[in-house]
């Protein structure tokens, strides 16, 4: 296994990480996951969020979040994702708990974040992590809050403390 | 003309706002507005964002913005409306001139937003705000930043010293 890098993203890394999300999600390519992260979070919450590359340049794997302006205790994990050659090797597990300590150090007492119903693998590893998986109305067959982010986009909540 | 009233949004102000954008902007219906601004902008900026309701309670404007975090002398307006009925009776300007003075406060020197090139209405109205309009190549007949936000969205950049 190759040697892994980690610092924070820069704001020319954004085209990488959009580019990559399709693939590495097997996503059509209508898809359009640059909306779910636009350039924003690489230009203004770089700060707090981590970018892992491997010794080749490639890029391995990303963590996007930062802590709540108005809810300053919660941090918020937006995005990650590490690349399919890297699954089930602790990185995510590792990106996760790097942020968690950050987020300490700037006082967070609590870190949140969200999936869609269908994203099975993404409750297993936040319940496996400690989260407390939070909803109300079967979708998919599991438990989700109906149209959490607009209409039509259910979601399944994450909170955990810090 | 009613009187406005201007608060903070609270989270529960999100579907009353992603509902309002596809009607208010005449969105197709698949357009999913709230992939361009989901409930965690509700949950974590609504310190530094605006919400305007009429006197019978209906939204009327609202302006979602925030300081960024690896920037902190910059502020950051990442999306604005304003109901059709208020429409050029000066209520966006004035939203904007109260997201200045609150990030002034805070101590930023700057504010960006950005438009796509078709949205000619945004430009005219950041141009008559005192931005400067950023944009390297001719799209749809206005120089933009290709592929800024992502594969085929092409963004008009606007900044402005506070």
């Amino acid at each position: 296994m190759t040697a892994l890098h980690y610092r924070r993203p820069e704001e020319s890394d954004h085209i990488r990480v959009v580019e990559a999300i399709p693939v590495w999600w097997k996503m059509p390519p209508d898809a359009a996951p640059s909306r779910l992260l636009p350039r924003l979070f690489f230009q203004h919450f770089a700060d707090t969020s981590i970018l892992v590359e491997a010794d080749d340049g490639r890029l391995a794997a990303f963590l996007i979040g930062f802590r709540s302006s108005s809810r300053p205790e919660t941090a918020y994990i937006h995005f990650v994702g590490v690349a399919p050659a890297l699954q089930r090797l602790g990185v995510a597990r590792d990106l996760y708990e790097r942020f968690f300590a950050m987020m300490r150090v700037q006082g967070c007492t609590r870190v949140d974040a969200i999936t869609g119903p269908i994203n099975r693998r993404s409750q297993s590893f936040h319940r496996a992590l400690g989260f407390t998986v939070g909803g109300d109305t079967e979708v998919d067959g599991v438990l989700a809050y109906l149209d959490y982010d607009g209409p039509g986009e259910h979601r399944v909540t994450f909170t955990r403390s810090l």
